[in-house]
């Protein structure tokens, strides 16, 4: 299996910013479209575990539009073979000093492009904080 | 994409069980085993970011070996082609009654068998708890 093709390794990556850009401004659509449209899409959130797209979206939808600007850290983009990749980075948040977030995606190649299949999003104290 | 191919969900369970098997038996070894033997393998726990193998092993190396028996919930294994899968659990600990856990793990197929190439676990207050 061939990691890190470099042309895999770029979709992705535009794939990836695509999504950073849509979470940050609020654009559910822009979310919804990076998603796999399947009932075996999971999203563990940092406050709920949501099994299927449909669970995804209706999440979404109610979510508060407030202090969603963040600071990427240690953002790792890993591509396995041509159709599959996994894109993991640290955020933090102004309004949350002293915590840290982590955000795990694996990507997969769909005819209708790059969609995250599972991603899993949590937040603990900072274990690199002063 | 062939998803869920039988033989190869038949693979990937038998690993995803193996690996239970020795995280609640604190059988390090076979923990090591089962992760990718590679720089770019990430691990974020429940308390730690870890990037690369050997930041894996030596976390692993000094984890205490008390309470680690639990109870899984909502598993799903969703394979993509022959080659990568990614599962997805809840878990729930006695010693840690109103709180779920959340393991997802990314496996691929290397020449050394099925490998987790990268995971995330995380522990948040229980949603689905009275």
């Amino acid at each position: 299996m061939d990691i890190d093709l470099p042309e895999v390794m770029a979709e992705v990556r535009a794939a990836f910013e695509r999504y950073e850009r849509a979470l940050v401004g609020n654009d559910v659509a822009g979310l919804d479209a990076l998603f796999w449209d399947d009932a075996r899409t999971i999203r563990y959130g940092s406050g709920e575990n949501l099994y299927g797209i449909e669970a995804i979206r209706t999440f979404r939808a109610a979510r508060s539009p407030v202090g969603l600007e963040r600071t990427l850290d240690g953002t790792v983009i890993t591509t396995y073979g041509r159709d599959m990749a996994v894109a993991s980075t640290l955020f933090r948040r102004a309004n949350a000093p002293g915590r840290v977030g982590r955000q795990m995606q694996t990507w997969i190649r769909t005819p209708d492009g790059w969609k995250v299949a599972a991603a899993h999003v949590s937040v603990i104290d900072d274990p690199s904080a002063p």
